[in-house]
């Protein structure tokens, strides 16, 4: 298959959140776990119920909130100090370790599309020392994914066609909002999970970022 | 307070959806909680993901295929006559004990506003026995709860302003949804959960059904 663009997600799919969970695991022995697991659904939770409710926050505000929510119905106590703590992390999140490499044999444009605002996306991929044609953030949208007007932003800054596209996530209803939106989506299934039940299914499903310059050969 | 009109979620709110998970540990014992949990979780995300996708199907439709994902997720096998099973006990839950007392004592216009498909909203009304005003379905609309133009319908099918109406929901995402759209809100949090935070607060938050009246007197 041959395409003029690669757009990637960046939580979950460049970006390895599990220094998130490490850093709930200190602070709360024994809750990290179910901590950061709640934490993180509850924080996509709130970007859909937001988007809907015409009521959108930025994500770093988004993810404190959801944080703030999870440890009082865990019962937890939770410091401003360890919020910003916790917080700080999102900004200097590891890349997965198939990442480089595969970016690297990658041919055509690239780009970041991301729910993070830039006051946490744009320090985390300064860090990571990675290059992009642009880092798109849905923060000048106001709506977050997997709203269609999301992806159009790529399309759009790129100067490419959607079908000339090929959209990269390891969040598969991601990969299916692209889909649906009229990408070519790759969904990066690292932990074997289903593929989720919303209409379309992705073009091609990968057990890792390694395996993306084969299927773009 | 006095309003002119209530409207009502229906499930988890007036319907109690506990005979489902029994119906799910008698299928796969030792597990009935779990996969309950979890099929409540993804149905609710198919919601939510479907109409910012604008890929609206219908709740029974989305009901089916998080059940399918979650059994696939857990490693359970799945029939059609067990998914036609559990699809049919949606078609006759118990009301929760508090309800038929307090319906009784509210005044004015009652109707209820669910995310639920006319084929299993309306036989559950049905055999409930309870009379409403109007069974209002955001199948109409073909987008779910939290979007505005769902509370909307309410406000143009029952003829009665917005600030003229109380909108009481066990689900605080939804009462929220419907707080920001300019209604009066209960929350009944029978579980003791927090305040989701998505901006505003309910206008009381009320442990039971039975209090209602009082509040309203």
């Amino acid at each position: 298959m041959k395409l003029d663009a690669l757009v990637f997600d960046a939580y979950g799919t460049l970006f390895d959140v599990h220094s998130v969970m490490r850093r709930c695991e200190a602070g709360w022995p024994g809750k990290g776990a179910a901590l950061s697991a709640a934490w993180r659904a509850k924080q996509l939770e709130y970007t859909w119920q937001r988007s809907l409710m015409r009521a959108y926050r930025p994500f770093s505000e988004v993810t404190r909130d959801a944080l703030a929510y999870c440890c009082e119905a865990m019962g937890l106590a939770l410091s401003s100090a360890q919020t910003e703590d916790l917080m700080q992390e999102y900004r200097r999140l590891a890349l997965f370790p198939d990442v480089v490499d595969a970016l690297q044999k990658l041919p055509g444009k690239k780009a970041i599309l991301s729910n993070g605002s830039p006051d946490i996306l744009d320090p985390l991929v300064k860090q990571s020392g990675l290059r992009f044609d642009a880092v798109l953030s849905v923060d000048e949208l106001k709506v977050f994914k997997p709203a269609p007007e999301v992806y159009a932003l790529a399309v759009k800054r790129l100067g490419v066609e959607a079908d000339r596209i090929g959209f990269v996530s390891s969040n598969c209803w991601d990969a299916l909002g692209a889909k649906v939106f009229g990408f070519n989506v790759f969904w990066i299934n690292r932990t074997g999970a289903p593929v989720d039940r919303l209409g379309p299914k992705p073009d091609a499903i990968l057990k890792s970022l390694g395996d993306l310059p084969e299927v773009l050969r």
